[in-house]
């Protein structure tokens, strides 16, 4: 635990809690275009990948791979995308989006195309449940 | 090493040779407006991080690890941006790209904004060197 850990306010405002894994808060993009996943290695400090310690970084991994799997088998995707970008928002996040031939932006990035679109409430809380069970 | 690794006809087309690694091909993206390294994991068959057995993929975080602290040293840039995508080529490859407000996607992502400008010959044939050393 690190007890300076904090989720940036951006990430805080346009996501829904899924749950805490062993490094990563794991968050729910409320964006209904896409499955997407958001990880957040519990850190203070963090913005690169190299800014982790050898040892956090391969507990990162393991999630990261976690949530791949999980999400394509889950919603029986095309295409994984991973990707840790950060220009906007500094602190150290992971997205796993689950990505399919028709889809918002493909075969583009999902990053700066469109606007998102919420879910409704019970549909955001439902789609946590179902996150929080399957991944 | 597996002997039916080959590398796409896309990634082959679009890239310069850095080096071979443990695990991964390095290349550089003939695409002077940003330092471009691209990460080809040289197995056979694999489309997604989950699709690398756990050893490889401690391999291959180390490896990125390693291109995103050396790019962010070398280039002095203001962020890393690491992205395993492949939605138009499907051959599991990672993207460590620097990044700097001004460049020409900033702050959104690099992949299809634009158009690449490749690197003059002599140019493209200095720049592998320089990352060959320095990565």
């Amino acid at each position: 635990m690190d007890h300076h850990f904090a989720l940036h306010s951006r990430l805080e405002a346009d996501t829904a809690f899924i749950a805490d894994w062993a490094l990563s808060r794991v968050l729910l993009m409320n964006d209904a275009r896409y499955p997407w996943v958001i990880l957040v290695p519990r850190r203070a400090g963090l913005s690169e990948l190299h800014d982790l310690s050898h040892a956090e970084r391969l507990v990162l991994t393991e999630e990261i791979a976690r949530a791949s799997g999980k999400l394509k088998a889950l919603t029986g995707c095309a295409k994984i995308n991973v990707g840790a970008l950060g220009n906007m928002v500094p602190q150290l996040h992971v997205h796993v989006i689950a990505r399919n031939p028709g889809d918002a932006a493909w075969p583009g990035p999902v990053w700066g195309n469109g606007t998102a679109e919420p879910y409704a409430p019970q549909s955001l809380t439902n789609a946590c449940e179902t996150f929080r069970v399957s991944l």
